[in-house]
């Protein structure tokens, strides 16, 4: 009888022979797989839908929400978009024999730093199947094998879209064993996952905080942590004030449930009298609550008083905590105290205040005149994501493929020896 | 009364703070002061004589072997040594505020890619005290506060060393606390420090394989890993046999105790009539004691019988293994196996063979025609290393000022907002 710790102790095995084949597949056999994966997708969504139906039937049973519900069901329009996902994938370069740098040494070496595959990547994630598709694209055309973890709401949809993909891999000259899908909903088996890390390079954990957080604690290997944001935006004295509106809006309620929303405004003293109350009126014009700051609510009596847990908050709602500040010092300190180092905004005009900004505050991504929703892979022109780093440790702000890769030296010479 | 928890803490609450004004220090400023601490080094030689003095003496009583104290001793050319690679540290080029990739969006939104420094590290090493002077120069330059734990047979000539570089900093404007030594020996402080990770971004233990052990298991952040290599030399079918016996002898005698040093030779079977016991011969003449396989053994009939463990080990002396190997593959799967992914070597003039080895080989650094003794931070042109890292995550092989940092993405637009 195969135990538990048995059936992970295999995986993660054919994982890594897997990878090892996969390191040295070359781009055309990838890209190749991940356009015809894009066809079977949409060529066998009839299949796709009724597995689906059935993790939609079953999900209120596992005390799924409406809304939870939404994001778990496939619709013709979604699975084109994970079809369409997976082309765009093939269009991006391969980060896998990049050469990032290179030179030759005085003594005729040539040094080169070339782009290799992590190797194996555990990837652990919620309710939406569609993450199937996209982890599989990105975790193949970077050369790692894959071992997926989805949610047990979403076992028959992973489970057909998993074998889509997989039984196309050996048409294309790659290991059925690059793409593993965890068969079992035992929780236990991600215990035993995150004790191999003779076997798995990564983990990627993407999901709530909690799951977030256990994963840290309990992988022995490196996690590529996607935490939440709480980001700003700064007004400084110097901006224009259009700019700074649409900014504010922009930045706080295009999406406002995801990271790189808005969750408080700060303003400068100095501009308080003429901006406050506008942004507060545009802000209820989209719904948005207000929590403010004493000084701000002279200017917005009704606001909501804030709180010192306010401005600790990721609300990833419609409510933004406001605070007036007396220079770009304080918005600076307010910042790197209060904030999740994922991205912060200021609208100025001054170009020693941006400059200021910019270098002191320790965040991911630092916006001067733009929405903090900018804060992704695909906006800030790495292609596709797998989520955006909130440490600081190999990669920052949005990973795409090259962010799933490291690189070896490799040395060329003429037979020199060191003297 | 400060318990020992207290004085970790405020050592690391001093450290994060200075890591903030240190971040944005100007490469001028931290240049003056690595020059300025060089010639002070020269300049208070006798005072850091007398406290090394203390050390020496005192280190039999630690069990310290011959060649321990060996290392710990300061001698007028080991503190001309350190304060040379300050000033070479001050020549090298500054990692923050490097541009590393750039462009612009399609709309408008110019997007950099901008190093900064990681913030805080804790740095852990043994006996010999000029680390503290290279770990300190290497630490500010690139803008990070250190904590630095050296061992206890070395704390008089590091108390000296640190004094002398930290008085220093604040006549160049920057902060004091960026370079801080832990004052005491007790053990349980590493253990303390290693569970803050809000405070220290990076530990970085130098020393042997079971610091770094207990260091790897027990820190909540990451761990820059320097794990010993057991490097191998494959001497390929279509080797030039001069250049094969050079690259051989120059990997394995020219500093056998090093971790870039070669501990196993692989040998294509269709040259080992003629190559094996040529380099037995060469080895031995360098007073090499050679394990070999069966077929070795053939050759060289009076080497020891190498086992499985041989072909595992890191001999760090004066031993090697030797194995004949049918091919190419063989090579390849024996260094996969038996290696520890540091570093590995072909001779080679056959460049479809060179290719398959260097895509296949899973080291960070593969070497053709090249000495394994390469693998080192200023041959490979990063100036001067912390170490070289073992691990794939963040960064692979030596570790320079760049590898100490990390990047933030710095967007400015013109009020560009997500539609």
């Amino acid at each position: 009888m195969t135990t538990l710790a048995d059936y992970c102790q295999s995986t993660a095995a054919a994982a890594r022979t897997a990878a090892t084949a996969l390191a040295t597949a070359t781009t055309d056999r990838k890209n190749a797989w991940l356009r015809a994966s894009a066809d079977l997708l949409v060529k066998r969504a009839e299949a796709i839908f009724d597995a689906n139906a059935k993790d939609v039937v079953a999900a209120p049973s596992f005390g799924m929400t409406a809304a939870s519900i939404d994001r778990l069901t496939l619709t013709p329009a979604r699975v084109a978009a994970a079809a369409e996902g997976l082309r765009q994938v093939a269009a991006l370069p391969d980060p896998v024999g990049e050469v990032r740098e290179g030179g030759t040494r005085p003594n005729g070496l040539q040094v080169l730093k070339v782009g290799v595959p992590l190797g194996v990547i555990f990837f652990l994630y919620e309710s939406r199947p569609n993450v199937t598709v996209d982890a599989a694209g990105l975790c193949v055309k970077s050369g790692n094998a894959v071992i997926l973890r989805g949610g047990k709401e979403s076992l028959h949809s992973n489970t057909v879209l998993h074998e889509i993909l997989t039984n196309e891999l050996p048409n294309h000259g790659l290991p059925r064993d690059a793409l593993q899908l965890v068969s079992t909903t035992d929780r236990e088996a991600v215990g035993h996952f995150l004790k191999m890390n003779e076997q798995i390079d990564l983990v990627i954990p993407r999901g709530g905080e909690s799951l977030i957080r256990r994963v840290a604690a309990e992988a022995t290997m490196p996690v590529l942590k996607h935490y939440q944001g709480n980001c700003h935006v700064y007004v400084d004295r110097a901006a224009d004030l259009d700019m700074a509106e649409r900014i504010v809006i922009n930045s706080k309620t295009h999406r406002p449930g995801v990271c790189n929303a808005a969750e408080t405004l700060l303003i400068h003293a100095g501009l308080a009298e003429r901006f406050a109350k506008r942004i507060a009126d545009a802000l209820r014009a989209k719904k948005v609550e207000i929590r403010g700051c004493d000084e701000t609510r002279r200017f917005v009596p009704d606001a909501v008083p804030a709180t010192e847990a306010d401005y600790a908050a990721e609300f990833l709602d419609l409510i933004i905590a406001v605070k007036i500040v007396p220079d770009l010092s304080a918005a600076i300190a307010h910042i790197n105290r209060y904030g999740s180092k994922h991205t912060d905004a200021i609208v100025t005009n001054d170009l020693a205040v941006s400059r200021r900004f910019v270098a002191e505050v320790d965040s991911a991504a630092v916006m001067v005149n733009a929405s903090t929703r900018f804060n992704d892979g695909f906006e800030l022109g790495l292609g596709a994501e797998i989520g955006i780093s909130t440490d600081k440790f190999h990669a920052r702000g949005p990973c795409g493929l090259r962010e799933l890769t490291t690189y070896k030296y490799v040395v060329t010479g003429d037979g020199q020896i060191r003297g």
